[in-house]
């Protein structure tokens, strides 16, 4: 876990014992808008606010959207006004005690005259924490770790951020039966069926940077934008980056447009990571090609593989992955699978199966244990 | 279809509207003895037969052993003796009109005063077929159609080669993720897990015949023989076969014990199925290695896929399948899924995933309308 004893985790689940329904339901709602589609992840945590009055009906909700912007309490407070007094706050995340871009949301809780505050999951971040303990000081009456899974997951990509000072990086691949991601003559749309493509577009919603080799930038030319089920673009499109040391021609699709990709000038996956950290990225989506996927692979900086594999046979083409220096049947990467399912085909198509893995330690490290990450991104 | 007229068939479905519930229940029970696990398929289909008297009780039963043994009717009517007199013999083929290496079941059942005959699918071998005709012509009531196409399924590559006149070809590979078939050094074993072998060895229990290439046999030197769930050797086993030019050495594992295998000096797919063909064979079950399916597929001589994919990277070593010709992402080979399913995996495994296909058209030959096969050997 990335912060908190097991003690204080212990006394917010007795804490939420003592929550009604009417604040159960409230956190499931801002939980949802907590994870409203479209807001852009960057380095901040998505919450969700939900004002209720003593009479348990709702008198205003909030979120987040984005760095930059009001804190979801901060949100909900000012469509509330005077009647927030007396009011419970229920929010998804441990109300702020810290002056960052806004105020400390602990300040704006006291002085709105809030009497309870209600929250997900604590603060795990230690410029931000503490505000458990100042709105106590204020008289204010605090309980924590309410649906506090759910909280998790919807943030896994921010924890994992802080756990680990890096984005949370999700290899996609598509890949043929014989594991061929183009053929012979480069050629490789589609190899996946179009349910296939919808559900990528979903995994590109969910992230917040999308990077690909020079190579593919240079050989598929791909736009990389992100569209809905319908087919319509999002309004919020993840960044789009590209990587490898060679110049890229000024007619790419990538390059045009208000948002233009950006450009790695490296080959190493560690630095790549570094930048877009430093550029408020949490969550990378690696959508190839083979020596790009090789090389993060490699450093052992996949966290999460997404592989769409389509019942096509090719014989000859690219692989899906290149070199990884294992010799040996034995020391073959084995990912944990934790889901695997048959797409429904679109007409005229055949299903593809799709699975999520969690790499195993790759193979130029000594196998060591894990560190506990066990809020992965959710994918839908 | 194989044989027969639609209007016979739609008499046969006529036909089977008069038939009682024993009657039904008795050609389920001779649809089970004609599937006993453990009788060769051979060149001979696989047939039970029941004996009902007017009360509706069981008298005696049969199923046929494989070529050279008596047929399902001679052995049920065996085993009833005078009992037979004015009873119905519920049987899973229309009885043969044809003296092979037994008589005609026709004249077996009219000599032992058989009253009624009830058979599920006609006798699609010009050779034994006129069962029907004789029988009534008798005095005997006779009736078709009931469980058809459960009798075709039990017995589908058997019809496929009265159609075909050669051995239905399954070809059953294990893969990586990355579409490879064994490490960088040559080692296979084992990419797919033990629910996948296990799984594999219920496939090889349908078929009669069992081929590698030449290098499989060499390489790997396997046994290929084929274990139940609990690993015990079937007392039936299938003809194992190699097929290439090259002399094997002799101390081989499939070339010793009492029934060595059978080596096809030949590189030619057809070839080699012909030769299978006229030693009796119905079903040959083509388990690599890549040059070998690629030459089955490309020669259009693959009626069915059934593919392990293990959720492992190897990033290197050969291909599950050798060059087939395609250069293009359009003319990539799209076989049409019939099952796909989650495998699920023992103890500290991972799950893999097993696909049964349909081959589509080899890309070697224009596309044309494939003759219709509803019958593919079903796989458990
Ligand atoms: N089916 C799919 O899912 C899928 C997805 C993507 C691509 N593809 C296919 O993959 C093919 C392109 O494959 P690719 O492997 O050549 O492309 P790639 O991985 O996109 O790009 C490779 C290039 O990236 C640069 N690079 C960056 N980091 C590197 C590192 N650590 N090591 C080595 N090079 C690094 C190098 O170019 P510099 O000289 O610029 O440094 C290298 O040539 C295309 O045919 C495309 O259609 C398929
Ligand atoms: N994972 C799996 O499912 C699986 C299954 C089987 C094998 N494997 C692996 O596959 C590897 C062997 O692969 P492979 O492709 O070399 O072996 P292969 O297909 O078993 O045998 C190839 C040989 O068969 C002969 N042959 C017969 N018909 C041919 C034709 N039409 N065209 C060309 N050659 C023909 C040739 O030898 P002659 O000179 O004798 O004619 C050829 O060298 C091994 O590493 C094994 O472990 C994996």
């Amino acid at each position: 876990m990335p912060t908190g004893s097991d003690a204080s985790d212990a006394s917010h689940t007795s804490d939420a014992s003592v929550t009604s329904d009417v604040e159960t339901e409230g956190m499931r709602r801002a939980l949802t808008l907590a994870g409203t589609p479209g807001v852009p992840l960057g380095p901040n945590p998505r919450v969700g606010c939900v004002l209720v009055d003593r009479a348990g009906a709702v008198i205003a909700e909030g979120y987040h959207r984005g760095a930059g912007t009001p804190h979801a309490e901060v949100d909900a407070l000012a469509a509330a006004g005077d009647r927030a007094r007396g009011a419970t706050a229920v929010v998804t995340l441990e109300p702020c005690d810290h002056t960052g871009r806004t105020g400390p949301c602990t300040q704006a809780l006291t002085r709105a005259g809030v009497q309870r505050v209600v929250y997900a999951m604590a603060d795990p971040n230690p410029v931000a924490s503490g505000g458990r303990t100042t709105l106590q000081a204020a008289g204010i009456e605090v309980s924590g770790g309410l649906l506090e899974q759910q909280a998790r997951e919807l943030n896994a990509a921010w924890l994992f951020g802080l756990t680990h000072g890096r984005p949370f990086v999700t290899w996609k691949l598509a890949a043929s039966l014989d594991g061929r991601s183009a053929a012979a003559d480069g050629t490789s749309r589609w190899i996946s069926g179009a349910a296939s493509r919808r559900d990528a577009h979903r995994l590109r919603g969910r992230v917040d940077t999308i990077l690909v080799g020079t190579e593919t930038a240079v050989v598929d030319d791909p736009a990389l934008t992100v569209r809905d089920d319908t087919g319509r673009p999002l309004e919020h499109q993840p960044l789009r980056a590209v990587m490898g040391e060679r110049e890229l021609p000024a007619g790419l699709q990538l390059l045009q447009g208000a948002k233009p990709a950006l450009h790695l000038r490296t080959r190493d996956p560690g630095r790549a990571l570094a930048e877009l950290f430093d550029a408020g990225r949490r969550h990378v989506l690696l959508e190839g090609g083979p020596t790009l996927a090789a090389a993060f692979l490699r450093a052992g900086l996949v966290d999460e593989i997404v592989a769409y594999l389509a019942p096509v046979l090719l014989g000859a083409g690219r692989s899906a992955v290149a070199d990884l220096g294992i010799g040996a049947i034995g020391n073959a990467l084995r990912p944990e699978v934790l889901d695997a399912t048959v797409l429904a085909a679109d007409p005229g198509e055949q299903p593809d199966v799709r699975l999520i893995m969690r790499p195993a330690q790759p193979p130029t490290q000594p196998p060591t244990p894990r560190p506990e990450d066990p809020w992965r991104p959710s994918l839908r």
